[in-house]
């Protein structure tokens, strides 16, 4: 009884992300880590312009101090131990204080590679989907279990943004994809499976260049991905102040930044402390 | 059978408040808001320094969009339906980040003189003092409610600071006390029911003043408390940067300083923002 509403849930949610990235000229950022999960900093975002959230259990892991993890790298390793419920309530939050038309694309336990059968049912989808969330952010690595995860979502009006990975990527983020040809393929087949919004994995495995400059094979990369499909693309990992214009060149759509934000909010924390305890 | 155990605890605890006075030649600051229930944050205060942390359930009310609120004077009036547990959790990720090295004092429901009978119970005390707290955070206004709080949270080991506020505030945060003289009488009385810290409300109610400095008024009702008692005292309101010298000088230990850090931890995730949207 609700199919057509959760299209039309759909339709509204992909306007907001359109929008944003015509009124950036093609380019948007999605804006995750302290500014997608405390209601505080969405807010501030959001002031500032930003269009697109992202709240996910990994940075909950962090603002929650869970098992006292403080890097992200061993919030991997334990983010499913997040609940459902907890990022729930993130996102109710968020929703409350940013309002309706501000996209948010909410990362939960089972939505990436999970180390366990982390089963997404039915019933977490509704429960995003009452809490205000527009989409399910993903990190699957199989186009059998994004295809899974497309249809559940959309019967609850969610829609789904997925990723394309390197095969030798130290956490798996994504669908493997060597090779421009092969990404391009890869791409394709995600699109067809009813993916909303298509991304690769931009941080990490790639060597360092130049200042300002993203690596050749990156540039490729998404340039085929960019070409390949019609849905609207994402970059995710690496992308700082430094390099952003570089990224934009390719094409792609919309800039996931989040520990470049989370160090610039951290150190203005420490500035200040440091400010009140150094005064004489 | 946890009598002696809890006065060791108590012990203890406010061993780390001296420690953190001494260091500071004679003051401190006790870091609140965003630095006090975010484990990011809390993190990165104790990196540059801080030795005290408060995280407290109105700043909880705005970290996690309840009700959609976004201003500290209306989340005020919503505060008691954060739950012990949310508070507890809290409690428990910022200690997990920061160590026990650091004291955790926690504004809790029940503590602040609130509008419903929000009672505090052994459970709930018991409850926080294993999340981690040293101490609860008290806003009572009256001497036999603060006696109260303060029997109940010894029986745990957790310490008590409480606060001297203007019979006119808006808020009511304080025990009542207009004079110097009503100051010190009132402050004595606190600290022979066992008050650990003695604190001033030091904002909202007081005339604007040049910049750097305090009101004669304000110094002149925090010396009276601070040459009245023996604990350590808090000064708590509207301290920032620019008048933080002033307040030093009255000889009070402890600055609690949250909105001032909050304004600037935004400020740098909206710089951060505009930066990303602004760059061509």
């Amino acid at each position: 009884m609700i199919c057509h509403d959760m299209e039309l849930k759909i339709q509204r949610s992909m306007e907001i992300v359109h929008r944003a990235i015509e009124k950036g000229n093609g380019h948007t950022i999605l804006s995750t880590g302290i500014t997608g999960d405390d209601a505080r900093l969405a807010r501030a975002a959001v002031e500032a312009g930003a269009s697109m959230l992202e709240p996910n259990h990994p940075a909950v892991v962090l603002a929650r101090g869970h098992r006292g993890i403080t890097a992200m790298h061993d919030a991997e390793n334990f983010r499913h131990e997040i609940s459902i419920d907890q990022m729930a309530e993130v996102t109710r939050g968020v929703r409350a204080v940013v309002g309706d038309d501000i996209y948010i694309t909410v990362g939960i336990p089972g939505s990436f590679t999970e180390r366990q059968p982390v089963i997404l049912t039915d019933e977490d989808m509704e429960k995003m989907s009452l809490a205000g969330a527009n989409g399910i952010h993903t990190h699957k690595s199989s186009i059998r279990d994004l295809e899974d995860i497309v249809k559940l979502a959309h019967k609850y009006g969610l829609c789904i943004d997925a990723y394309i990975g390197l095969p030798t990527d130290r956490h798996i983020f994504g669908l493997p994809a060597q090779t421009p040809e092969e990404v391009e393929r890869v791409a394709k087949q995600m699109e067809s499976v009813g993916t909303d919004m298509i991304g690769m994995m931009t941080g990490m495995s790639y060597e360092g260049v130049e200042a300002g400059q993203i690596p050749t094979v990156l540039k490729e990369r998404l340039c085929a991905m960019v070409g390949a499909v019609k849905v609207p693309t994402l970059g995710e990992g690496g992308i700082n102040l430094t390099n952003y214009r570089a990224f934009k060149e390719t094409g792609v759509n919309i800039l996931v930044i989040g520990t470049s934000i989370d160090k610039m909010v951290e150190q203005a924390a420490k500035d200040a402390i440091g400010d009140f305890l150094n005064q004489y």
